[in-house]
């Protein structure tokens, strides 16, 4: 890792623990939620869902699409971690709507030289996608029928949500 | 989903969307890097590391292992967004630390009365499973051979980084 953006973060981390002050909290969330969420850079959860320390489990990955590791990590959190509900939040201008799995594959073998198996779940509508995503969670059998999720997008051009699911 | 935790994060994400001032930022993270940490509600990456909007892309899920659906959304970090490096943060008191996938799968059983076949990644060591995930990602032939990787635990009683990758 370039030395200059490492030592940036662990300048801020040193920063950080110098007047920490969360050190008490259990690893339960306190409001018993968890929210599914893309790897975005725009997106920022606590902010965008007023989420204080401690309050809820965090998922990202590419997409916020509910794949098994998300899934897994789910029944992780309702089981160990007592949380109930779920929201997912997909949202606009995301790379994974831009890009289709075959583009992405090309554009991987442009660079590297590789063959590509891999899928990477690119989806042509995030609507349909965040309500795939919460489909699948009500679906799960390792999760109560009382688990309830709910599905949301956000726009990254004015920090606003729309329910979806 | 209950009414009182889903008004009060739709009531926090308008009061945000008010005053939001983050709408020119693109897709790609400016600082052209990625974290990979845990779900755990004491991880607020932002102010653990310093994040800026639009920094940097960051995923989560359950222990901050890097599962094939983490190396899918760091090869579409890296090939779509452009990010070249990787930080792989786990943590102190972390669920699939404290219990066995064994375990896990007990309490899923006597809740739900269904068998479990799904394993849920629970490590031993912190260390040794952060190293993992790093050598993972170092690894992985859908990245390129200048992509880098560090590893890092984070002690959520004291709110500090210590490298371990």
């Amino acid at each position: 890792m370039p030395i200059n953006v490492l030592h940036d973060l662990l300048d801020a981390n040193e920063h950080y623990s110098e007047t920490f002050a969360w050190g008490e909290l259990t690893r339960e969330p306190r409001r018993g939620y968890a929210v599914v969420t893309c790897m975005d850079a725009r997106i920022v959860p606590t902010q965008m869902l007023g989420i204080a320390y401690g309050d809820a489990n965090v998922l990202r990955n590419a997409g916020a699409v509910v794949t098994e590791d998300i899934l897994r990590s789910l029944i992780v959190s309702h089981h160990l971690l007592g949380t109930n509900q779920a929201l997912v939040v997909g949202h606009t201008d995301c790379g994974l709507q831009a890009f289709s799995d075959q583009q992405i594959a090309d554009r991987i073998e442009a660079e590297l030289g590789v063959s590509v198996p891999t899928r990477f779940l690119a989806f042509e509508d995030v609507d349909a996608s965040v309500v795939g995503s919460v489909t699948r969670i009500r679906g799960c059998e390792l999760l109560p029928r009382t688990y309830s999720a709910s599905g949301f997008v956000y726009d990254v051009r004015t920090g606003r949500l729309r329910q979806v699911a």
